[in-house]
């Protein structure tokens, strides 16, 4: 197949903005280095509810909700809403989402599921399928300790490769690039699913940093665009591990991202000081920190040009059991500053 | 919120179309009154893989290498594919998927994935944002059995309402509308969330019918469409159970559509002759009755206009077990024949 190969192209989606972004987390999140960034947050990490499914579901409908608080808006003038989370069937967003009663597409794209998000609502709004879509995503560490591991009352020891799933919730308003906005996207770069073998459910980060390569790389090869055009180089989540290969894997194939190179997981926890091991992941992870930290930056112009990967790997415990490898994936989104940030042509 | 309701409009999907369809069966599909219909079948269920799950990711990968030989393309030429399953973390198409490297959407719509899938590629390709995606979807008996409820092995006794889950996968090309192709796209209305209260998991026809209803009454409100402007309208899957409510919920509300209503379910298999209680169910239900039978109507000019409403249960086990209902979702595809069928504008 590599020889009929068709170069892929990114697909530009001009027009198309961030508006508005909220974020909703828990203890351990609020106490991390961002904590003051974020808009809601829960000590119990319950969230008023009696279980952490139920939990993360109200997170999801909190972040929504102040979503649309923020923009002053109701959720009928929402167009749609794309969603997902970790829990079995995406319960976390049917349950989450429904009082909102705005036309909704269920997602799975695991910790990639906020840019996946991010990129199909960008191409609807860029191209007039929609005037405006809100992309909503959460995980709960609680509950998905206890459906994908053991239960927290269990008390596994972690692995030093092990990554913590964040619990939080993420919301992000797309529009026209118009008026008061967080940064318009670019152009985005699906991902394909890339399984290089790896089976140890407890490192995410070498599951997830080849297929961050293999879009980084394509995406690269088919824009003549290099590191150094871009301010950052966000992705969510690959963790400590992760982000280290990927920077390894980068420099074998002769592209120096150096400092550029960050990471969603590594950013939201202070490891020297909090019980994460390899830092953060999960669906909610790559959403806190792109709308409480990273899209307010693109929006005060100190950041100007940024590639956001989001990562995901298609983990079941099913599979796994059944000695299969774990597939990834990493959607690519280009995110320029409202003030006509950004080098290189889209 | 009823008050500020915005009403939703459909949104035009026009120069998209169905180009190939393509469909993969297990055995009891097969003796079914559509077998003839279907492209591959396994009397086994097994496709020659060692597990159930396995096995669904086998059909999937069968049903997209069939589309791309009915159409003569590499899978380098097309530009994405939407996919997804029952299993948790939709593990049927990341593996089923993986070896063909097209940049890869994963969806979560429970039965309404495929619809889900049709609709988002539709609007990609008629807004220009893609050339040709395929969609590919799948269900599994014996694997969605032990995942939901218990493995066959434990001979539970299955209540009157509940639907059988299918062992099957379809996958859909769309592109533009030119040439030879089974069908256009004429318009889509992506369905919202809607939960009824209904908690029983055995019957699934019930929790959906309203979605389908909620759908549907908007779709006609919105466009001045009647029942009789459509030779057919076609839900994927309420069943036997479903249908009924479905019937009975439009003519309280004053929408008579009689026999033109009709649901992949009921087609799929003989009630009398084969134990499948409430009709047919799973994902790969309406991906397989839609691609057999009726896209290939539609192709033929026997249908002309045609309303595909795929409707999903958003199920979870651990949810219901914590005393939740279960919300449902009916997203709506309008299908003409490509030999300029159909009344009424789109």
């Amino acid at each position: 197949m590599e020889k009929l190969k068709k170069e892929q192209k990114p697909i530009p989606a001009e027009g198309a903005a961030v508006l508005a972004a909220a974020s909703v987390v828990g203890h351990k999140e609020f106490e991390g280095p961002l904590g003051p960034q974020f808009d809601v947050h829960d000590m119990s990490d319950m969230f008023g509810e009696e279980t952490f499914e139920k939990a993360e579901s109200e997170m999801q409908r909190e972040a929504l909700s102040a979503l649309l608080g923020m923009a002053h808006l109701s959720a009928t003038e929402i167009d749609a809403v794309f969603a997902g989370d970790l829990l079995n069937q995406c319960v976390g967003s049917a349950y989450g989402l429904s009082e909102f009663e705005i036309p909704y597409f269920g997602l799975y794209g695991a910790c990639s599921t906020a840019a996946e998000g991010l990129l199909l609502s960008s191409l609807l709004v860029s191209r007039g399928a929609a005037e405006r879509t809100a992309v909503v995503t959460s995980s709960h560490n609680a509950a998905a300790e206890r459906q994908y591991r053991n239960p927290l009352e269990y008390g596994g020891q972690r692995s030093p490769t092990a990554q913590w799933t964040v619990t939080g919730a993420g919301a992000f308003l797309i529009g026209h690039a118009q008026g008061k906005r967080l940064a318009d996207v670019a152009e985005v770069f699906p991902g394909r699913i890339v399984d290089r073998g790896v089976t140890d459910l407890a490192n995410m980060g070498a599951v997830m940093a080849p297929a961050a390569c293999d879009t980084l790389l394509r995406y690269f090869a088919a824009t003549g665009l290099r590191p150094d055009d871009f301010d950052l180089i966000v992705t969510g989540d690959l963790g400590f591990e992760g982000i280290s290969i990927l920077g390894e894997l980068l420099e074998i194939s002769g592209v120096h991202v150096g400092e550029r190179l960050s990471d969603c997981g590594v950013m939201l926890y202070d490891r020297e000081r909090q019980d994460v091991h390899a830092g953060g992941s999960g669906c909610g992870c790559s959403a806190i920190v792109m709308a409480a930290h990273i899209l307010p930056m693109l929006q005060r112009n100190e950041l100007k040009n940024v590639l956001f990967l989001g990562t995901g790997a298609m983990m079941s415990p099913a599979s796994t059991r059944q000695g299969l490898a774990i597939p990834a994936i990493a959607h690519l989104v280009r995110l320029r500053s409202p003030d006509g940030g950004g080098k290189g042509e889209a």
